[in-house]
């Protein structure tokens, strides 16, 4: 078995094997679609029975058997009446109209390939015989639901997941991260500490923040807004309602067309809710006449930028109709473009430095697709300006980017920061981004040192993104157990016994006076289940008290994730913690 | 001439004598309505041209003259086809319009008043005659344009608006006010002190909040939710959007049906924007088993609620399609009903205490409409014990509750607090409402001390109500000298020439440190002149600096308001500010 360099074209393989085995099982199986996906594939089947977490060991068995047999991958092109009998013959319902949606698009010819009893509608490329794909590097994860073409309106197929690698090794570390993410997967964690919750009456995709998530929620918005005051942003605050008229201008409605929410009334209103906060930042520029001595304006907001993403697919906070975006603006003018640009960097540093994060990335300069510019908007010398901008800001602060090809915005290109978390993981978040084109487009002005009216430029900032991906993010990263800063209880205080409930409520109020936030467990409990009860919801601080503790005015610290306690003066715990939070630690 | 005791009656009947000299003026002329306003009238036409302001004063005479005649207002009751016939003839197509609404509404009757010439569709009551009318006490002001039935749909009228008093000293006084009142309009202001701004792209109704806006909307969110913290409220964070189910449940989709704005997408999405936040927050409470330990369990939150106001009545920030409302919800048992309002009440007092404003009100026990029982939800019984506990609250904290029939709120009684502003205008905000229909209508659950289930009581309360009309209010009895806590620009340095620029800039880092928000003004411009545009933007502080100052590490402070200057060492001028700040002063 040799190595593939494109994992990719191996995993799609797999999904072929998969179906084969399937067939074989279900000879009156409907085959949906079957892509990979970043660790493996999926594919979907309308099948006459449901499917039980047996039937994967089976079908892994009848798997490893066709991948013995090392059937070819035979690829034919044919014309696509052709491949509309063919098919027909075959009764597959989901592939004709896949045909049909080809024909639509006026393809003449579509490719199939064959392996074994299995013939699938398929681009390809696979690898050349089953016996490419490693046995002991594969496994079906999963089955469940899938809509045909993510709609809820249509048939709910099944789905089942498997993940692909070139070895036996890799796979075994792939799944042990899974395990690993699986205990720290924050849908589990934020029911488990109480961060977040839905509700069947309001719906999916519409999280709900109790007063735990809040309190994270905020404390990231008070941070960030600190860092970037300090930087020279100006908080704005725009409405989350317009008329499609300014996303027209800006290229939004064009782009996001299917993803707009359109909102009506039976007072005939019309308007869209903002699925970018750009186009309405614009518009607080615009309200004045700007001087080039008022130049650079940098204007920053946390608000809710929606999108209609599709039902079959919101879930958790990752994926939700409604994120509240950490989004940044800078107007300024040509030369102040690199000072602005490094500005936000610095920002970026500073904000992920704090998180432990920085030094372990990697810059992309995410440039133009050059064969598809009728992708984006804005001129091509303003394009070649923006993209040679970067190039030195990344060689004069030493950034090291990567050139990526056709991963540039809509109307520019841009620099993005790629961080790893705990697990290992990619976190692409940060992102800066020359804009010449929206300027233009709305027409903005400012007014030169001739008296002469220039168009500024635009450079768009993110740093955390949305808050709900981050938390998102921030959850599984530290496990639920946040920096002190970042917790929703900070200390919890457990009395011994109910005689020193006094002693604990007057810790806490000493406590509450430095803005700490305390919570004390003083149930009908026994000691030790209280003491677990705190632990289990990842407290920084455990403060137990009882005679000794109180007689001196002190305290018997645990500190999550350490075995030894400590007395100390309650006085003195208090300077240290506040020390931690200001400095966020 | 005697005084009449129902002013809206006298100015109705005004409203008929200007029509009457309209009608005299344009023979043509078609009639729209014309209602009493809380100051006067309004009548909208339909004319051949383009009114005047000059056309005012030749209406004002005519309606002199008419007053002067003293014809009676005579009412005459009409079978709805006479009347139509009767209009027909009359050629007056928006009164035949109303007409047919009336026989929509399964009218049979309607009641037709007539002045000298003029014939209405009007319900009255009238003054017996136009001399009852004082000529002394009454004054056109303005003309605008008015969409019939104010939908922009439909064609745009011309109405004059006119004051109507009992006598001629009350005129006087309410046109002082006036002048007064547009000197302090929170548009023009807003607009002045650039604090917030339009856009045609994104449309009328929703304001975009600039820099400084921003500002002070966000020291109001984190004074109220500093003081709503120490009375144990706990901020929570609920989406925009929900299915209608959640308010058809809460009554809510009945009561806002033609105000609420749907939200639809090319996938089939089907949503609504909150026209309020309780039913929300109901569903962080039930995500939860609670026990009646867990009690009192209040939220509050910040957040936009959405109401489709007719298109031609958004104006400036006092109506706009999206407010962002303060609310706050105590979920509790029926014994703590009592000690939760008492709570309320505090916040109320403390909040209002720190702008000067309690002392100098009044309070509504909000109850029933008791004729119409079916605009309300819930059981008569629990009804009758809201209002009683109100009716006890209002003694034991001698609140000297006015009672007031039929302004109880949907699902219960409430107590409403009625404020002045600077120009005697009465503000009405806060409120705490007892609701025991709403826990019930989402089936809200705790467990009580037997272990049996029960359903909590919700009382809500809103402070400062919307931060939009709270703004709006705040500007104008500041005049737009807001407290320095509230100011955007807190203090204002001015250099007395270019080579104190840098010690400007160090006093500026100073204060920027202290977290005192600053601004220098250096432009190129004699020194009285920057002054004067600092004082213009009514910043608290002026600093103004030169040699003597610099030398002795000092300031010569310009307080608004005050005419005397004063040198004092910088160091003591921030420790000053900083106290003044901190105080909300």
């Amino acid at each position: 078995m040799t190595k593939t360099n494109n994992i990719g074209t191996l995993r799609h393989s797999t999904a072929h094997v998969l179906a084969t085995a399937v067939l074989e099982m279900f000879p009156e199986a409907k085959f949906g679609i079957g892509p990979f996906t970043e660790d493996g594939f999926y594919y979907d089947f309308d099948l006459p029975r449901t499917l039980i977490p047996e039937d994967l060991e089976i079908l892994e068995e009848k798997m490893k058997k066709i991948i013995k047999e090392n059937y070819p991958f035979e690829k034919a092109e044919t014309k696509i009446s052709d491949a509309l009998k063919n098919f027909k013959e075959l009764d597959q319902n989901y592939k004709i109209e896949l045909i049909n949606d080809l024909r639509d698009e006026k393809e003449i010819k579509v490719s199939i390939y064959k392996t074994n009893g299995f013939i699938d509608l398929c681009k390809g490329p696979h690898v050349e015989s089953t016996r490419k794909i490693n046995s002991q590097a594969f496994k079906l994860t999963r089955i469940s639901g899938a809509y045909w073409k993510s709609d809820e309106n249509n048939k709910q197929l099944q789905r089942i997941y498997g993940v692909v690698f070139n070895d036996k090794k890799e796979l075994k570390e792939y799944l042990k991260q899974q395990e690993e993410a699986k205990k720290r997967d924050h849908r589990k964690l934020g029911r488990e500490l109480d961060l977040f919750c839905f509700s069947d009456l309001v719906g999916s995709g519409l999280p709900l923040y109790t007063p735990r998530g809040t309190i994270i929620k905020d404390e990231l918005q008070k941070h960030i807004e600190e860092v970037c005051r300090k930087y020279g942003f100006q908080k704005v605050s725009a409405p989350s309602l317009a008329k499609l008229e300014l996303f027209k201008i800006s290229g939004h409605a064009k782009k996001f067309s299917d993803e707009l929410f359109h909102v009506t009334s039976e007072k005939k209103h019309d308007f869209v809710l903002k699925p970018v906060q750009c186009p309405h930042q614009t518009q607080i520029y615009a309200s004045k006449t700007r001087s080039y001595k008022d130049l650079p304006i940098r204007y920053m907001e946390s608000d809710k930028q929606y999108r209609a993403e599709k039902t079959g697919e919101v879930g958790g906070l990752s994926r939700v109709y409604a994120i509240t975006v950490e989004d940044g603006h800078s107007f300024c003018t040509v030369n102040q473009v690199k000072d602005e640009i490094k500005n936000m960097i610095n920002i970026i540093k500073d904000f992920y430095g704090a998180l432990g994060l920085w030094g372990n990335h990697w810059v992309s300069l995410s440039v133009r697709d050059y064969a598809h510019p009728e992708k984006y908007i804005g001129e091509k010398e303003d394009w070649d300006q923006c993209e040679k901008i970067l190039e030195e800001i990344s060689s004069e602060l030493k950034l090291d980017a990567k050139r990526c090809e056709g991963e540039a915005a809509l109307y520019g290109p841009k620099l993005d920061f790629m961080f790893k978390d705990a697990m290992g993981r990619e976190i692409q978040i940060p992102t800066v981004q020359l804009d010449f084109a929206t300027p233009q487009r709305f027409e903005l002005e400012y007014v030169n040192e001739k008296g002469k009216k220039e168009t500024p430029v635009l450079v768009h900032r993110a740093i955390l993104g949305s808050y709900e991906r981050f938390m998102a993010l921030l959850i599984e990263h530290f496990a639920g157990a946040f920096p002190t800063w970042l917790s929703p209880v900070q200390v919890s205080i457990v009395p011994v016994s109910e005689k020193f409930k006094k002693y604990a409520q007057e810790v806490s109020d000493e406590l509450t006076k430095g803005e700490i936030r305390v919570n004390i467990n003083d149930k009908d409990e026994s000691l030790g289940k209280r003491i677990h009860e705190e632990e289990k919801q990842k407290i920084p601080y455990i403060l137990v008290v009882g005679e000794k503790e109180m007689k001196n005015n002190s305290v018997n610290i645990r500190t999550r994730g350490k075995k030894e306690q400590k007395i100390i003066k309650t006085e003195s715990f208090i300077k240290d913690i506040i020390k931690e939070i200001a400095e966020k630690k």
